[in-house]
This record gives structure tokens, sequence and C-alpha cells, in this order.
């Protein structure tokens, strides 16, 4: 049995053996991405915009600013599509047709909800900057009530999911292998060069060490 | 006069000064970035699909399964929205408030149409295959007819597009500077790593130039 059942909603259809339904597969790639593009429909369009997420248990928590239409969207209990990519290298087949990506990418749909009350969404602002810097809600200067207050927030449950991942070598066809032609994976990752102290910063403080060997 | 025309789905309103409409800004991060994210809207529902993309001149290129069900749209003539964005940083000031990314992100939307003629399709893989690794289109093993067969390729008219950029140091409130707080700029590129041969690689074969020193 899968976390998330396989509907025409979330099913993997191109190579279904790269399609997942596990939360234990699945809620890795949303932590370790930094962002995510959240899909909302309007007046029968569709929009995409990236945003900064967190999850907490089987929630994204979002905040924007209150005129922000994706955070009215999310908090509509709309039903929203928030997607989660992390690239992992180019993969460089014999053939053109064989040329791919290795990745990890994580599709959720779910309906969202306003979050209005002042200590949810405190708690809500601690989890979304954790997700971004792991040790920086007790650093830094905690948002006050005006701003509290100038912040929308909304949480959505995540009612589908699903994943689809790629790894390894390039996949060419048998007649291809004796080909004079190079093939592999160029791998990617995202690198943090050394941080950049912003210049009014006060004598005697240095980067902390979360940030000097900041991970995901 | 901007490149693209202000309206209700592309003008951005959140800090509008960060808000770009000319090709000559937008043009480049779709170009940068290896893939994108397409929005499309199928029975009311919004659908966020990570993808491989290419641009040749005011249009988008996209390829997949003949199956696919992003290919179907973006070949149906609905409107389809299509994000870029490559992250440059974190922003950590003072305030929990004022943390931010740096990025540069674009927004288009479009009407796509199916290519069907094979030279059309040709040279729509050439730019693909070029987008994501430049040189790759020579070397490697061209498509053959089935596999041109194999492979839906549709382009879309970017019709209205805007790109977001924030660049910079954080910005705190006036009296929070003299906090004895760390602030500053996690820079965040994209790496490539030295490439992986493939392990059925024939002998006296090495990874090309345009692979070992591979940048965008």
């Amino acid at each position: 049995m899968s976390d998330f059942e396989l509907t025409t909603q979330n099913r993997v259809r191109r190579i279904p053996a790269r399609g997942h339904y596990d939360k234990a597969v699945i809620y890795p790639i949303i932590d370790e991405a930094l962002i995510c593009h959240v899909g909302f429909v309007e007046d029968g369009l569709p929009y995409v915009i990236p945003t900064i997420h967190a999850r907490s248990g089987d929630k994204l928590i979002f905040h924007g600013a209150k005129a922000s239409r994706m955070m009215k969207q999310i908090a509509s209990g709309a039903t929203i599509c928030v997607t989660f990519t992390l690239l992992d290298g180019l993969v460089l087949a014999r053939s053109t047709f064989h040329h791919s990506m290795n990745y990890r990418s994580a599709v959720v749909f779910g309906q969202g909800r306003p979050l209005t009350d002042e200590t949810e969404k405190m708690a809500a602002l601690e989890v979304l900057t954790e997700h971004l810097v792991h040790g920086r809600w007790q650093d830094a200067r905690q948002p006050n009530a005006k701003e509290l207050n100038a912040t929308a927030m909304a949480e959505l449950t995540i009612a589908s999911a699903s994943a689809k991942i790629r790894t390894g070598p390039p996949g060419d066809d048998d007649e291809d292998y004796a080909l004079p032609i190079w093939a592999g994976v160029l791998p990617i990752q995202q690198q943090y060069l050394p941080p950049i102290d912003d210049s009014q910063l006060s004598e005697g403080l240095f980067a902390p060490e979360y940030i000097v060997n900041y991970r995901r």
C-alpha cells in the first residue's frame, strides 16, 4: 500500500518505474528543496509562482504579502498544485534520444486555509525560517506584532502526491554502445559560496557556524 | 515602452521595482535556466510539471512522450504558464521579517501548437539539445525516423511575460542595524562536478571539452 492512492491526478504515466507514492520518498524531496513552484487557476488561466515553503507533518506552509494573488488562492481552499524539483545531473547518452537528466521531483495537490491566529502564525514563521536556515530563528530578531499582521500565511494539507526520480548512467540502445561517442553523467549540485558580510555589519560580528557550513 | 504590455496577468504586484518587462531582461533568464515549470489547467485543476525547454526567438520549445498530458496541453492551444527560476543567494537580515532570497525569475504566458513536420521537429530537437549542452548535437547520434516519430514536440509563442529580480544585501529597518546579529548574503550557484564516464564506455574515449568545462 502506498501512502498516497494512485489517481488520474498524481499517477506518474511516463516511465511508471520512476514513480513513487510514499511519504518516505516524497517528503525528503520537499524538505531538501529551497523553494517550490505553486500552481493555481484564476479566471480559468494557469499561474506558476516560485516561493519559499516549509513542511510540517502533512502540511505545507506558505507566507507572503497580504495582497498576494498566490496567498489568496492558497487560503481560498481551491485545489493547489505544488511542485518541488532537485536537479542532480545531466545524462549524456550516445544518442540524443536517450539524453536525460537525473532529478528528484515531487508534485503535491491539496487545499489550503489561512493562518490568522497570532500564535499559529508565529509557529509557522519559525518553521519557514528554520526550513531556509536551520538555527536562524533563535539568532534573528523575531517578528513583532506589526510584522506579523503584515504577513499573510496559509497552510495546505497534502491530499495527494507523487515523486518522480531518475538516477544513474545513460541507457542507450544496444547497438549504440559501440559508437565512438563519449557518454556519462555530469553531476549537478547546489553550491554555497563563502558568506558576504553586510556592509553595515556591527564590528566584531562573524557569520555563524550554521551559515559558514550551510548544507541542505 | 516595455516589450510586454503590463496586464493583470503579468504585472509584478509585490515590490513593483523588482518587475521587468523587457526581452533583454527576461530572455537571458529563460536561456540560463536548465529547466522550467509548466503550468496548465485540466478539468479546472492546476498542474505544474518540471521539464526541459529551449527558446528560439519568441518561442519556447518542448518535447515529451506522445501520451504526455503536458505535451497534449501545450499543443492544444490553451493558455500555458511557464516559469523559470534561478536562485542566487540566501539573504539573511537582522530581522526574520526581512529575510529573503536573491533570485531571477521569469513568468511567461502563451499558446502552443504541435510540431509535426519532420524537418521542423529535427530543427527543434537540435535547439533543445544545444540548450542543454552546447556542442552536443554534432557529437551525439542524431534521432532516426522511429525516434522522431516517438517524440511529441510543441512550440509556444510567448504572448506575455515578466521577470522579477532581487539582488544585493539585506534591507533591515533602521533601528535594527545596531543589533548584535550577523547579517549578509550566502551566495548560491549551480555547480557542475567532474563528469562520470559511463561504465560501458568504449576504450580511448574522453569527456569532451564542452562537458569538462560545462557552464551556463
